[in-house]
């Protein structure tokens, strides 16, 4: 996993932090696989950055609110969502959140 | 590690995603400890999550920009930047984002 390269701000970012269920590992990682190939399809997609290590972190970032509202009404990721609240998380909290400013550093 | 309980939006968040460079893991981890405990301390300080599993995402929440800019400056916190610069580091993205909306789930 690599920090996501974006352009320069504004932009959004969607922070999804959870905490998983036990269990079911297989078909959480094979969905989780696929929503980031179906994401990766939207207009509007800028990249995302993903770590879990007991509680997970994914940020997507998008070019716009009307991008991260189309991608939240794809047909397959609706019913990702709804076996998350179901059955994969035993919690979660989604920030939607503007990009105002941002700087780094690569050695 | 635990999700951030934070107020109603709006507020801030500081996304830091971070690759780190080999070894010094220790002097690493106590200063990361030291820098949270700080950051507790600070005005305007909301919360924090933090996850590394090779890449690091650290989002620590705030009340508002000038509380952000405050702790960017506390003078233990410099030099830990600098640290992070010059050491501990070999690339990093900070992203100061408003958070718009937010929602979640609680099993």
């Amino acid at each position: 996993m690599s920090i996501a390269s974006t352009p320069p701000p504004p932009y959004y970012a969607v922070i999804f932090s959870s905490l998983r269920t036990e269990g079911d590992n297989e078909a959480y990682g094979q969905m989780a696989q696929r929503m980031v190939e179906l994401a990766k399809q939207q207009p509007g997609y800028l990249g995302h950055e993903s770590v879990r290590d007991g509680l997970g972190i994914t940020v997507s970032y998008w070019k716009d609110l009307p991008s991260i509202k189309a991608w939240k009404q794809v047909t397959d990721h609706l019913e990702a969502q709804r076996l998350g609240r179901e059955k994969w998380y035993k919690q979660f909290k989604t920030r939607i959140c503007l990009v105002e400013r941002d700087y780094g550093m690569e050695h």
